[in-house]
């Protein structure tokens, strides 16, 4: 039956690239979100999926309800764009100033609306429910998925899953990871106020030049002696500004810069020793401060078991990676801390069609071939759970 | 004979309050003098006097011949004003927007003209000449002063004089000082050339900013262990900008600042100084660099001979104090640098009609009965060199 | 038959526990071994065992051959102790002052000659070779084990593998590890060389302590900023010693202390940058300086096939467990550098017997239960590689 | 008279010779003095003159009592030598292993003794009183000064004046200075507790020297930022001393070290920022510390008037200097806070009779006649306070 599930998504590419194109032509911001869920509602709702709509603000909820009772499980595909103006040559190339799907969600969409399709159509096999969660406003903080959260998306949820397209591995690879799969990412923003004055008189002046400097060099130390060598941990100041003349000391400097850790202690103790360090280089300068710091995502922390379940519902394929956990962050990790499941990336690259530029660049583009992978990948996730599963349930219950 | 001279001065007084006023009224920008040079030239020519005009560019300069052979002595007076707003609420505030004589340079060229035409009525009595500087662009670097000295205007003269009106001193005192007076204001602009890259990834970027901390941190020390602590010097960064955004790290900074000395040898250590620390920090963390390092005026350096004339001349006056050096820096060091001569300040604040702001303040005015006493000041310094010493001469001669 | 090889084992453990006391009695430092080769020596040719002395100094190889062609697998156990002094308070505590078996190396000694005599008594099963590698001097860089190699301790080896005791964990449990599982442990010491003079005049002296806070300050940025945040790497500044008086600044300052990576690119990345640091911070300030960087042993790499046969002939035990990389160091390494192989540890703590303490601790001691343990490790091996496995080929060669 | 006087003092040259020699030969350590004041008092108790002993420990105080009222003039030299091994190949070297007159204080006590003997003859002559302090303990903290102040020492003192004889400047010169004269010495003894453990595990440890190089890098900014750039200071650390090994994180770093200025304000301002960035760096580390701070001398601060007397009366003198304030301190400053008067340096530099290494070096000496200039320099002001000037008051009362 499975192989049929695969044939049928086949079946369904034209369309997938359709309504891929569609949403790359009119790509909507964060939060912004407006013709996208109007039109994931419409799919959904034409093939008869019961759906609903604003869910945590503009989220799309659609749920299968398979003819047998059994497990429950979600697939997330997010649908938001990026404040990027398209710089490729293609005929479905945005058509909205400065913004553009360059991250791939439009591939995630249609993936997920492709594999509804399938799955919708096969209920009376089906023991248990799909879910599916197409969210907004992933890009920016504080993303769409607490929202859908808080909102129920996983209520009744047993097991979630995720994918993300990625040039950065060919088309017809997957790339999976148990634990700390992708970090957390906070940011800060810290301004130091001193005492200005004449630069020829730095005794009557608090110089906040000085006193930035002192902040931006201990912060060193925090990775340098106060982290645990075998764990990972980044802070980068990334802006430094301060002062208006050569000859004039300045009162304010800001910094700010961003922090990112996978260890949930080590993300605590992170911020508690950056506001501990400008804390005290501010006193001992005798000047005032202020930090804001601002949680980001979570680290993505992928489930063992579920993380398993891939490996094993993917065993046909060829090629199957583990990967080694990168810095970036994604909301998806709001899902993995509610529900066991598992995070993974699903290769979209091919460099023969120019789709090899890194996410978030003008030109980023991805292989379309690759939402058949992606689409796969969930159609084994829910055979195993709702088919197969169910059916050993069965077996035991009549040994 | 003095007394003489006195008593013509303070009957110029109403001459030189209008001469003032309207100068004040339309103020004219360093380097960009146009009106006011022709105004001194007419008035000086009106009494008879030899002028050389576009004297090293806009400068003018007067010669009054004295009957006698006999020392030269040159007044200096500056003319230029500044880019601030007039915010006095006077009759003869300034007409022109957004420029200002808000440093008193207005009143120095008053005083000179009023000193000038008491003096050119007195040829008979002098022996020697009298050389009035009438000196365009002085708070601007480079100034007006290398440019005119270049294009003669110290050719012949012995001595040079000059002086500033001060608010930070009432009305009847004189400043003085012998060596160093005034600092050297030198200033400098480091770019810090790394390589940018997302923040979560330091170990694939050079980071500008940990660099430029490292350069502020490590130009402290010259103050702290480089200079003799018997000697004054300043070094401050006044302006540091790098980076855009929190997760990226910044692939330069720029950083500005002043210099400020009073000793010659200790300058040229600051410099050498700064430049070899820049490159040193850089070339440990592998970044590329570049150091605009420019000279600004030298410090005023008071010849301790003419200073000691000063100070005799100036003995009928209660209120003649030594004074500490400041910091601030002027032109008039490179007539010092040339000439034998002193450079003093004249008291002009008077609290009681609001002449107290300081200088380069929007609301900065002076007490113009202060012109009398600079004015007083320059015919002492001239009766005692072209007539008094002159006549000592005569009687050494004699006996 | 691995049943009977362990029964035998079992019956050797009074003998094994004697041997252990002895040495433990009489430890010897590393390089400076006499009497503990001459004892091992003693007891392989007591079993007619082949056996090679003082291979690359001071160590000992012995090879059992067996009756039928096959691969040849080594065990290595090291025999040297510490200068540490014993604070046991028990009857077979060591009689040497001042010298210490406070690593447990005496114990793998006893381990490996059990492993020996049961193995040297099944040649006729044996299809390949044992090679018994008993290695002087690991406590102390540049060890052993290098100078074995170089003298032929692995010719004809296919495999090796060796274990540590550890107090870490309980007696009965096993820790492994594919890849990078001890860490490269180098040394620096650098010595500053300004000029001293009168703490009161520091301009006329090079500061060496200013320079070597800016140097201990500098070499936080290799970790914070230049190594990848998904890699471990640490340098710490162990010591810091300059100037004798409050009065006097400092001519010279000496800093010491280590590097610790996993990753050989890395390793040499800290080493260069460690010198490159110091060399511009020196060059910024005047003063010159040297840098002696001193490479101890490389990373332990564990080879994932052999670690994975670990795993499989350990399957029968309950408390095999994969462990996390430690930064401690080991000349295991070299072997592994040369041949297929792992390095596991085996659990010797328990702590109603007081063999709890850390390893070169004055109390260390170990559950001599846990040489059975070990022992029985090296058995599986060997029986896999030398018994099971000719007949999987044997079968191979049958089909 | 003054005449007759100066030529008394001449014929007095080979006594103070012979005195200065004996004590040369005998030289005794601050506080630990015995017989150089047994010897003082019984050389003035020989001349007549009132002795009064173990002033404030061991000083000795002499008076001269004049014949008629007036003015009480007090002269200080002190009497104590140094820890230093005399090298010099004359016949008076010390004779005491390890102890020397290295800095000239017997210089200035042959001196004092040679005018007291001049002084006392000449009762008659003088209307008021002579002083005369020897005082012990001048090179070590707290000093004698504040002892014999304490015990009563300038009680009905009207003015003090004392001088230093100097290799730095040829005999024959005098050197004076109105204001600051000579620095305050202050020290400082810092000890951060972090806590020890791995070199391999800085995150368990609070590193002693990172924290210690941090204090020694933010000090710098005190005299960078915090010091009026037209003020003298000078904060030098003189020792940092942490740790023994290159693997083990050191838990205590100590650091000492000196400070020098001038100005009172800002010697109290130096210790208060010392204390407060100590604080805020050991703070913002989580470490303890404690800092110990000893006050040493205040800065001499000459008085205006007396020093103008000086000038006064050294005018027939062909080399008397104005000299710029020197870094080095001396416990006169106690008297001059609490008596006008002045200390001034005598010329006593002889390169031809190599009288000219540094003070407190081990070949120092001083050229002998030296000390009829610093005698005359006493006679010359204890002739204008007690003859001339009661003369004038005499004449005033006349008139």
């Amino acid at each position: 039956m499975l192989k049929e599930w695969h044939d049928q998504l086949e079946s369904m590419y034209e369309q997938m690239v359709e309504w891929r194109r569609y949403m790359h032509q009119y790509p909507e911001l964060s939060f912004q979100e407006i013709e996208t869920p109007i039109m994931i509602v419409s799919i959904l709702e034409g093939y008869g999926i019961e759906v609903r709509k604003n869910v945590g603000g503009r989220g799309v909820v659609g749920i299968i309800r398979g003819a047998k009772p059994g497990k429950t499980i979600a697939f997330r595909a997010d649908f938001d764009a990026l404040p990027i103006q398209d710089e490729k040559g293609v005929a479905y190339k945005s058509k909205v100033e400065g913004v553009m799907h360059a991250c791939g969600h439009d591939g995630h969409t249609a993936t997920l609306l492709g594999v509804a399709k399938v799955l919708s159509a096969h209920r009376e096999n089906i023991s248990g429910n799909i879910v599916l969660i197409h969210q907004h406003a992933e890009e920016l903080s504080p993303g769409g998925a607490i929202a859908m959260i808080e909102d129920g998306c996983l209520d009744g949820v047993d097991y979630i899953y995720g994918t993300h397209l990625t040039t950065s591995a060919p088309t017809g690879t997957y790339l999976y990871r148990s634990g700390y799969t992708m970090g957390a990412a906070d940011s800060f923003d810290i301004t130091v106020q001193g005492k200005g004055g004449h630069g020829s008189s730095p005794h009557q002046t608090i110089d906040a030049i000085a006193i930035g400097t002192q902040i931006v060099n201990q912060l060193q130390y925090i990775v340098s002696r106060g982290v645990d060598p075998q764990k990972s941990a980044v802070l980068s100041v990334g802006s430094f500004h301060a002062g208006n003349a050569n000859n004039v000391i300045a009162d304010t400097a800001r910094l700010t810069g961003t922090v990112r850790t996978f260890d949930k202690e080590l993300r605590g103790y992170m911020e508690n020793e950056l506001k501990h360090i400008v804390k005290g280089v501010c006193e001992s300068f005798h000047a005032s401060y202020e930090v804001v710091y601002k949680n980001g995502y979570p680290s993505v922390n992928n489930h063992e078991e579920e993380t398993e379940v891939f490996k094993q519902v993917m065993k046909e394929e060829n090629h199957v990676f583990e990967m080694s956990p990168i810095m970036g962050s994604e909301d998806f990790a709001y899902y993995l801390e509610e529900r066991p499941g598992t995070f993974f990336f699903t290769g979209a690259q091919n460099t023969e069609i120019g789709a090899d530029a890194p996410h978030h660049h003008p030109l980023f583009n991805f292989d379309e071939k690759a939402m058949l992978f992606a689409g796969k990948a969930f159609l084994n996730l829910a055979y195993h759970y709702v088919v197969e599963q169910s059916e050993k349930t069965k077996e035991e219950v009549l040994l």
